[in-house]
C-alpha cells in the first residue's frame, strides 16, 4: 500500500497525552513565539536547519528528457534517499507542475520558510540558469543546480588528478568541451575559475567562438567571450588537435579514436555521455589516453555527483550557510581530489569511489571552513566535528 | 545539530552500488517512463500514495494569531507528528510566505505533484474558504482544511452522543453558536447537513439573521440565509434562551452561568475557546449543564481533532480518493461517535479519549468505505484490511 522510497519519520514520536503537550498544543506555542521574535530562530527550533528541497519539473530527466514533474518523481525521490545515506541530510522532492520560470521561482521563494537548502534538479537548459540566478538573489538558503555544479566538481576534481598522472598542472592544460548544455557550461566557469587558461567548447556545429554567426544564444555568447581566444573555427575533429583534455557531456559516440590520436601525448578523456559514452573506455586506451573517466560504474574513474552534493549541503546547512558560493564549490573539489594520495594516483584511479566513505565528511568540512572563511555562514562550527558527525550519520558501506 | 521534529527516512537506504542502482541510476528510469505513459501510476510508485502536505501560511495559528509561515513551522511539523503517530500517514509542512490567495492557490497546484493530499492548517478566514474551495476543484488530490472540518466532525460527533445522554436528538435539537469563525461555519454546515434545524450563529454583535446591518460579510451572509429562521436579534444572552445545545468557538467567559439557567432542561455545551473555554467545566455543570466539552485534555470529553484528520487521511489515501466529501465527513463523525456504546455513554465520556486506539483504524475504515460507495475512490481497498492495517501503523499507546 505504501510506494515509494522516501516517508517523513517523528524523531519525537506522539505516543501519549504527555508527548503530544509537548510535541503539539501547548508545548508548540513557545518556540512559535521565539521564531516570531527572532526569525533565525527557525534553524534552532525546525526541521529547516537540516531540510533540502529536491526541486524539479521534469524538463531535463537523465537520459530521459523532457517527462514532466510527476513522471520525474521516482529520480526526485531517489536523490533525497542519496542526500540521507551519504550524508544525514533530510531531503524532500518537490516537483512542480510547470514550464515556466516565473512560477516556478515564485513557489520556492513561496516555501523557504520550510526548507534549509534547495538542491535543483533536471531543470532544461537555459530555464536553470536563470531559476538558478533568480533564486540565489532572492532567496537566503543555498541553493545549487546539481546538473551544473555537481558535475563540474566531481569533474574538475577528477581532472585535476588525472593531470597529475599525465605530468601536467591545470594552468598549462589546452581543454576542448563537447556539449554546451548546463554540466558543460558550469565545467568551463569551474575551470577557469581555478586557472585553465586554454578552452574550446564545441556544439553540434562545432567550435564556439565570438562571432559566430549560427547556432548562438545568450549562455554561448558569453561562454564565446572568454573560450577559444584564438578563434579558432571548425568541427571537433579540427579543434581537438592538440589538446590534453577531452571533456565530453554530449552524445555517444562523439569522440573517435582517430581524434584522440590528434591530441598532445597522453590525453585525459572525460566521457560522460549517459549511458554510453562519446568513447569507451578501452577504446580511448589503446587510442593512447592516460585516463579515462566515465559516468559509468562498470569502469575506473566514475564521475558520480554523489561524491559532491550529499556533503556540499551538510557543510553548507551545518554553518547555516546563506549561499553555495565559488570558493566552497572549489574546496569541495579539492577535498575529493586530495583524498587520493600522490603515491596511489593511477590511469585507474583518478577519482575516489562514489562510496568511499571518506569522501562526504572530507567535503562537508571543506564545504563549511570555506564558508566561514568567506562570510557566507551565519554560525560556526568545529570542521572537525562536522566531519565526525557526518561519518556517523552515512549509512553507506565501502 | 539536526533541530526540529520531522526528518525524511529512506524506506530503501542506498548503502552501496546495487543500492544505488535501484533506487536512483539506472533503476530509475523504469518507474519514470511508465508513470509518463499512465500518470495514475505515480501512486503505485512514489511516495505519493502516503504523503501529505500540511500547507499554512501561518495567518490564524491556534492561540498566537497572525504568526507567519516560518514561526508557524513548529505547530506544522507538529501536525505532521501527529500525521505519522496516529495513522501511519507521512505528512510533510509547506509553510508559505504569503498574503496572498492567487499565489497560495497557484503554489499548492504547482506541488501538487509531489503529494496525494492536502491538509489546510491554520490560514485566516475568509481567505482559508477561498483557497479550499478553489483548491478542491482545481486538483485532483483530496483537500482538507483542518480547523473547519476536523473540528466540525468531532464536535458534531460529540454531540450527537451528547444528544443522546440528555434524551434529545439532532432533529430537534435547538442550537446556539456564539463565534463566526472558520471552525464555527464549518460545524453549522455539517449539523445541518446531518439533521439539525434550528441553528442561530452569534458573533461578537449578537444573533447573525437575514437582513442584519451592521457587521456582515459573503459568508455571514450565507450563514444568515438558511440559519434562524424566525430572524431573532438580539445578544448571546438573549437567543440562548430555551436552546438546548451551545457550541462555544469564540473566548474565553462568553458563557455565563446565568446563560445556562435560561437553556433547555439538560443542556449541552460545547465550549471550546483555547486555552481558556467559554465556560469552565465545573462551573457550567452546577448550572445545569448535563455534558459539557472543551478543547483541553484536563477534563472530559475532549474535542480534539486528532480523533478526525489522521484517520481521514489513511482512508482517503487507502482508496486513492480525488476528494473528502460530506459522505466521508459524515462518515467520520458516526465512526468517532460509534465507539462509545449506549451502555458507556454518560455525562462525562460523549467523546472518545485522544489517545483511544481505535478511533483511526473506524475513522480510515469508514471514510474509505464512504470514497468508494460515492465514486471518489480511485482505487478499492477492503476497509477491514485498511483499519487493521492503521491499528498497526499507528505509534500511539492508549
Amino acid at each position: 500500500m505504501k510506494q515509494g522510497k522516501l516517508e517523513s519519520k517523528s524523531k519525537i514520536p506522539v505516543r501519549n497525552s504527555r508527548d503530544l503537550s509537548l510535541a503539539y498544543s501547548p508545548g508548540v506555542a513557545e518556540p512559535c513565539k521565539e521564531i516570531k521574535e527572532d526569525p533565525e530562530k527557525v534553524f534552532d527550533y525546525t526541521m529547516k536547519s537540516n531540510m533540502v528541497a529536491v526541486v524539479s519539473n521534469g524538463s531535463a530527466v537523465l537520459g530521459l528528457g523532457n517527462i514532466g514533474a510527476s513522471a520525474s518523481l521516482p529520480v526526485m525521490e531517489g536523490k533525497a534517499v542519496l542526500f540521507k545515506s551519504f550524508a544525514g541530510v533530510d531531503a524532500f522532492p518537490i516537483c512542480l507542475n510547470s514550464a515556466d520560470n516565473e512560477k516556478i521561482i515564485e513557489t520556492v521563494k513561496m516555501m523557504e520558510p520550510s526548507f534549509g537548502g534547495v538542491n535543483l534538479e533536471d531543470i532544461a537548459a537555459p530555464d536553470c540558469f536563470i531559476i538558478e540566478d533568480r533564486l540565489k538573489e532572492e532567496t537566503n538558503i543555498p541553493v545549487f543546480h546539481d546538473d551544473q555544479h555537481g558535475t563540474a566538481i566531481v569533474t574538475v576534481a577528477g581532472l585535476i588528478n588525472a593531470l597529475k598522472v599525465a605530468g601536467k598542472s591545470l594552468s598549462e592544460a589546452k581543454v576542448v568541451i563537447n556539449g554546451a548544455g548546463a554540466a558543460g557550461i558550469a565545467v568551463i566557469k569551474l575551470l577557469m575559475n581555478m586557472g585553465v587558461e586554454e578552452i574550446i567548447m564545441c556544439d553540434s556545429r562545432g567550435a564556439i567562438y565570438e562571432g559566430r554567426a549560427e547556432g548562438m544564444n545568450e549562455v554561448k555568447e558569453s561562454v564565446a567571450k572568454v573560450t577559444n581566444l584564438e578563434r579558432k573555427e571548425g568541427s571537433l575533429v579540427d579543434v581537438i588537435h592538440g589538446a590534453n583534455v577531452f571533456i565530453g557531456v554530449s552524445v555517444e559516440g562523439a569522440l573517435t579514436t582517430e581524434m584522440v590520436r590528434t591530441m598532445d601525448d597522453n590525453p585525459v578523456i572525460f566521457a560522460m555521455a549517459n549511458p554510453t559514452p562519446e568513447i569507451m573506455p578501452d577504446v580511448a586506451k589503446e587510442a593512447g589516453a592516460i585516463v579515462i573517466g566515465t559516468g559509468r560504474s562498470d569502469y575506473p574513474n566514475q564521475v558520480n555527483n554523489v561524491l559532491a552534493f550529499p556533503g556540499i549541503f551538510r557543510g553548507a546547512l551545518d554553518v547555516n550557510a546563506s549561499h553555495i558560493n565559488e570558493e566552497m564549490k572549489q574546496a569541495a573539489v579539492y577535498a575529493i581530489a586530495d583524498l587520493i594520495g600522490d603515491d596511489e594516483l593511477s590511469s585507474d584511479y583518478a577519482i575516489p569511489a562514489p562510496f568511499d566513505p571518506r569522501v562526504a565528511p572530507a567535503v562537508a568540512a571543506a564545504v563549511a571552513k570555506a564558508a566561514m572563511e568567506t562570510g557566507v555562514a551565519r554560525k560556526n562550527a568545529d570542521p572537525e566535528e562536522i566531519a565526525e558527525r557526518t561519518r556517523k550519520e552515512a549509512l553507506i558501506e565501502e
